[in-house]
Order: structure tokens, then C-alpha cells, then sequence
């Protein structure tokens, strides 16, 4: 796909990198749903969190621990079926006995453990059967446990979420590889719901952190089923070191290509949640060209993919540009000449100067909408801006999973 | 109801307004779908329109006749079926073409006629049906065809929307009568999908127009049913003069007393909206209290009232207190202490200090959720301010009638 990177669905084994996933009963039996991460003594770790005001005990505590090892992190605790989240100080007391507990079984400091945990909001964490669990997840360690723990972070995800890119890298082989979840509640920022992403390179922690921020910027804090940011978003990238590989700025050419490499691999995982989206048919790609500024390209690409009434026109494959047009009309854009904006599907050119294409026919609307993948292409003729949103449709699906969740 | 104020829904005449809603076939047959308002000569009128950059053509055209009459209207012109927006300059000639053959067959300046469309975006307007329906309308005009008015705008309403308020003002009576339509695209910005108020107090423009957006702020400006702000949203309010009261700020009880009437027939109105909501079973008031300022107020408000996890929960009579206390913390409050945050469903505390409330039990959120009315109560601990605003739940029906409306 891109020169001298091969992205695939094939995960690789990560040098320096052990994964287990196992059965716990926290909410559900005959489940994998304690998924834990060791790595290679002198890894370096870097983290993104979500920005809810309401951030979950686990967040918190991870946070504390990323920045009290300075990133010397040998451990990531995941659990499913509970978020752990907007249960005040009681949460914290319990997310911090999950890590004492792993650090106990496996000699390390309790703040080189990370946790983290996901599903329903306020209800307390089953310690007991995590602490339980721990055990059976170190002796399960292994390096070819990806696809398993891909699995073990599902909620209410459909399918497993995962890629691997391998680089060439002065004759050296360097492997990415990354898995993630998340299906409804996505609106990251600055993170994702949960992913887990490792590479055998060798990078210290601060570049390893601005490598993270840059390629979550553009891929998972890009995309949107619900315009809900859950309280429990996160995104690590470990760095083993273990392939004697090292990536620093010095060498630019080799700093470009893992990049480049993360960037693509980040998207391809953040795309795969939109394609996974509760309830969805569709992968939309609303595309805003010629803003004056990143900002507002970014005010009209989310006012189309967040609107009620354009997503469920997805959802039924109508081709109603109109409430396209309403969503840009509205997005609050400053001094919008509308006169001057065109909009198409795809190929197929539906508005322009601000009124219906003189070439539209019905009938090419509707192709392009019967299609699964479908192109939203808005040129606002103010300037040299571009930004990409990520989205799904709204379907009666979306609000029968939505509304029987929990229950 | 109001100390001297009578509200209700068996609709007043108003005096010096007469009413009519004819059958001109334009988008279904054997429908009321042309609707039009006589004022007495001397009236004043004003009007608050939709923000939406894409404005209608009718909207443009209403409010150019507006200005350039100074109020002085006569005639509202209002067709159900076409929205004649996204319609470009031929939009602008059919509206004006409609204002014409009005005049024409009235005898008043064109500038007289305020044009108002509502339905499909995007189509042009058939103007010769209306051109048809005029003279049916103008023979139609009677002071007693409120109720016909109210059926004549509905789209996707299921039942007609309208209330009067009678006040005796130094021993004269003076009336309010509205009516209004909208069930979906509603998230209004200074004005609602279409409202059309008259009243037979003598009241000069300026003030007129003061009042009317005082009362929109809080009542068509409250309220959401899925953030999509239309394209055609338009409130207008008349004042015929017709009752020999004239209500000025110089005499500060009948202004007093008529600008709470106005209020309470406003805040009814936009209530009924979201009463018949698009799929809705229930009628939300999100009621955010003890705000630093009232813009942090609303932006929590909105972000409960618009987050599809909440609506979805309340559709499925939830209590998943966790989607509410997750919308407040990705509300964009800044330094939002979430441990002060006090959150209520009615009477039930549901969050206290950030966390559950130890007296909460499921039984008692479960009792409140089976409500149809439903008050969800927000403590920010930050100052005094406070804001309301009205939603709906979105149901599986909702998707349902979006994904095959136009169809």
C-alpha cells in the first residue's frame, strides 16, 4: 500500500511483546474478558486519554502511573463488562487493587502496571473476580496472543479489531502491530475508545508520545458514530525495543517511514470502528475541501456526520442532499457565502453554487447511495483547508442495540 | 394558570385576522396544504427567521418584504409540501411569483405578502398549483378557520399544534391565538419550524419585533429534537390593533402582563412540538441549574438533550444514569469540577458529588424512566444561572420515519 510498509490483517508477533486474554466472569460467562500486555524490561510506553470531564477511575490512575514511571511501563491490565467509571473514590480504591494485585504476581512496581476497563458506566468494579483472573492471565503470556486479545476487549463490537505493519528499516525488519474496540459512544478525543498498539522498535518516551498524539489526531480523534466521547477512551503505543531498530529524529528517513507506518496503521483501526458501527450499513467519508481554516472544515464535516436526519438518509440509501446542504447551512461557519459551495456523492456532482447541479439525475444519486462505501465531498471555495471525518448511518439498529443495552 | 392570563386550546378568534386553508394538491392530494393569514390594514408584524446559512428562498423573500414595509404586512402566504430551498435564484422568482398573484388578487403591494414553504428541500416550487389554490384561499378567508390553519401547516406532525391566551388588560379583553408545526429537523436558532401568532393589541413594530424574540429565546429557542436547525424555520407575530388596546412599555402592568402571555402561548407551542416528536414517546425537560453563566448551562442541556445514548435510554425507559453523567462531562464546560455535580431524574438523586447516590436504587430511577414526562435535573455548583430546555426520546420510529420520508 504505501512504499516500503506492508499493513495487513495478518497480525505479527512483536518482539519483546507478551499477550493473554482470558475468561474472568465480570459480566458474562464463557467470555474472554481480562486481556493483559507485558512487555520487555526497558520498553517505553506513551498514552492518550479521553477528555470527558467524567473520566473513569482506571484513566485516572493510568495517567498517574504513565507519568510516575516516566513511561517505563511493563504492564496493561484491560478488562470488559464493567467501565469502572463514575464510581468516585471507591473506583479509584479498586482499580489500584487490580494492579497491586498484578504487580504482587509478577514482582514489579504497582505504577509499571496501566489499567483500564470498559463497558456499562457506575457500577462497581467485580475485583474479586479480576484478582482472580490474573493469575490465569500471566501463565497464558504469549507472543502469538493477539487475535485473542482482540477479541477480549470486545463490547458490544461485532468483530475483532486489529492490523500489523511491518517496515524495512536499514535491512531490519519492524513490526507494528495494534488492536482495538469500540462500536457506539465513539467520538474520541484524542483517543479512542480503547487501542492497544506495540512495535519492537527502539524510541525513547517523549518521541514515542508525539508519534501517538500525531497519528491519533487524523484517525481515531476523526471519526464519529454518535457524537457521544466515552468517560473510558484510550490509546497506548508501547515500544519494546527489541528489535535493536532505533527510530529517532536524527534519522529522518527512517523516522518518515515508522511514521508513516503508524499513521497508516492507526487509521486502518480507527476505519475499522466506523465500519463496525452499532447498527451500520454504511462507511461514510465526509470529505470538506477548500476551508479557510482547518476549523471550519472541521464544523461542517461533523455538523454532516453528526446529523440525525443525514444519517438516517444514509440508512436508507436516499440520496437527499437537501438535509446534506441544511447540515453545512448550519454547521456556523462565519459569513458562509453559500453561492459559491458545491457538494458531491462521490463522482456525481449534486450541488453547485449553492443550488441543485444542473447535471444531477435522481438516478445517479441513487447509485452512488446504494453503495456501501459512500464519498461526502463539500468544497467551501474559501481557502486551502482539507479535513477527513470518518462516519456511519443511523439505523433503526443503532437504537435497538443502544436501547437494550444494560438490560 | 397565570395570575389574569387564561391559556388554552380551544382556539380565539383574534380580531381584524382572518384565516384559510385550502387543498391545492401540490405534493399529495385531498389535503389542507395552502394557508393564508389577513391582517387589517394598520397591522404590524414581526418575525424571527431560521440562522441556517442555506435559508429558503421564501425566507429571503419574507424577510426582504418585512424590512422594506416596515411591518406593515397584510398577507402570509404558506404552502406545506415544498420547502423551495437549496432552490437557488428560480427559487427566489417562484416565491416571489406566489407574493405577486397574491397581491394581485388582493390588491396590495407585493411587499405586503411574506411567503413562507415548508417540506422536501431541494425541489422546485409548483407554483401554478398555488397560483390555483390563491383565489379558493382569499373566498376561504374567516375569522373562525384557526383550527384548519393549524392542520394546513402540519408535514410530519400527527396531530395540529395551536393555543390562545385571553388577559384582561383595564377592562378590555385582548387575545393571543398561534399556531405552529414541526416534529423533526428541530433544533430552531432565533425562530422554530413555522409559528404564526396574531393578536388584536395595538402594538408599534419595534416593540413587536422586542417581544417576539424575547419570547422565542425561551421557548422555540429551547427546544431539540435532533439538533438539525432547518432551513425554513420562521415565527411570526401580528398585531391588529383591532381591539383598541394598545400595549406600550409606558404603561409597564399591560405590557407586563401581555409579554407573559406571550411567553406562556410561545412556550406551549414549542412544548408541543416535542410532545409530537418524531417517533417520541416521551417529553424531556433538561433543567440545568447553578451554572457559572447561562452559555455552560445550555451547553451541558444540549449535550444531554442531544446525545443519541441518552435518547436511545430514555426510549427504552433506561435509567443508565451513566450516559446522562457522560454527556455532562464531554459538554465542554472548562475546569468542570465533576465531583460537585449533582444530578437528579424528577425527585430521585441519582448523582451526588460526581458518584452514584448512596439512596439511589434501580427500582426508584426504573419508576421515573416508565414516566412519560421526564425531568432530568443538573446541579453544576458553579453560580446561579440556569437554563431549560425540551426534548424528545429517539426511538426506533424515528429512524423509521427519516428513513422514509421523501420516499
Amino acid at each position: 500500500m504505501i512504499a516500503g510498509i506492508e499493513v495487513n490483517h495478518n497480525l505479527s508477533a512483536v518482539a519483546g511483546v507478551r499477550v493473554a486474554a482470558v475468561e474472568s466472569s465480570i459480566r458474562y460467562k464463557n467470555r474472554l474478558d481480562l486481556v493483559l500486555f507485558e512487555f520487555a524490561p526497558c520498553s517505553r510506553v506513551a498514552g492518550v486519554f479521553t477528555r470527558n470531564a467524567f473520566c473513569a477511575a482506571p484513566v485516572m490512575l493510568a495517567k498517574k502511573h504513565l507519568e510516575s514511571s516516566g513511561g517505563e511501563c511493563r504492564y496493561l491490565l484491560i478488562n470488559t463488562g464493567n467501565a469502572n467509571a463514575g464510581t468516585g473514590e471507591k473506583g479509584l480504591r479498586d482499580a489500584l487493587a487490580c494492579c497491586e494485585a498484578l504487580a504482587q504476581a509478577t514482582g514489579v512496581p504497582v505504577n509499571s502496571v496501566l489499567p483500564f476497563s470498559t463497558g456499562v458506566i457506575g457500577e462497581n468494579l467485580p475485583v474479586e473476580k479480576i484478582a482472580l483472573g490474573i493469575p490465569k492471565a500471566v501463565s497464558a503470556l504469549a507472543d502469538s496472543n493477539w487475535s485473542e486479545a482482540a477479541k477480549g476487549i470486545m463490547t458490544t463490537d461485532t468483530r475483532p479489531k486489529s492490523a500489523s505493519a511491518i517496515m524495512n528499516v536499514g535491512g531490519q525488519t519492524v513490526t507494528i502491530t495494534g488492536i482495538a474496540k469500540g462500536a457506539g459512544m465513539i467520538k474520541p478525543n484524542m483517543a479512542t475508545m480503547l487501542s492497544f498498539i506495540a512495535t519492537d522498535a527502539l524510541i525513547e518516551q517523549a518521541l514515542l508520545q508525539k508519534l501517538l498524539e500525531g497519528a491519533v489526531q487524523r484517525s481515531f480523534n476523526r471519526i464519529t458514530v454518535d457524537g457521544d466521547t466515552s468517560t473510558n477512551d484510550a490509546c497506548i503505543l508501547a515500544a519494546s525495543g527489541s528489535s535493536a531498530v532505533t527510530i529517532s529524529e536524527a534519522d529522518a528517513a527512517s523516522y518518515q517511514l515508522f511514521n508513516t507506518a503508524l499513521q497508516g496503521l492507526l487509521l486502518e483501526l480507527a476505519q475499522s470502528i466506523i465500519r463496525d458501527a452499532e447498527g451500520a450499513k454504511k462507511f461514510v467519508t465526509v470529505d470538506v475541501r477548500e476551508g479557510g481554516n482547518s476549523g471550519e472544515c472541521l464544523m461542517v464535516a461533523y455538523a454532516i456526520a453528526e446529523s440525525p436526519l443525514v444519517k438516517t438518509a444514509l440508512s436508507a440509501s436516499d440520496p437527499n442532499w437537501g438535509r446534506i446542504l441544511a447540515a453545512v447551512g448550519r454547521a456556523g461557519v462565519p459569513d458562509l457565502d453559500v453561492s459559491r459551495i458545491n457538494i458531491s456523492l462521490g463522482e456525481i456532482s449534486i450541488v453547485e453554487n449553492g443550488t441543485l447541479a444542473p447535471s444531477y439525475t435522481e438516478a445517479a444519486g441513487q447509485a452512488v447511495m446504494n453503495q456501501g462505501d459512500i464519498d461526502i465531498i463539500v468544497r467551501l471555495a474559501r481557502g486551502s483547508a482539507q479535513e477527513r471525518v470518518w462516519t456511519s448511518d443511523l439505523s433503526e439498529e443503532y437504537v435497538r442495540i443502544n436501547a437494550s443495552y444494560r438490560s
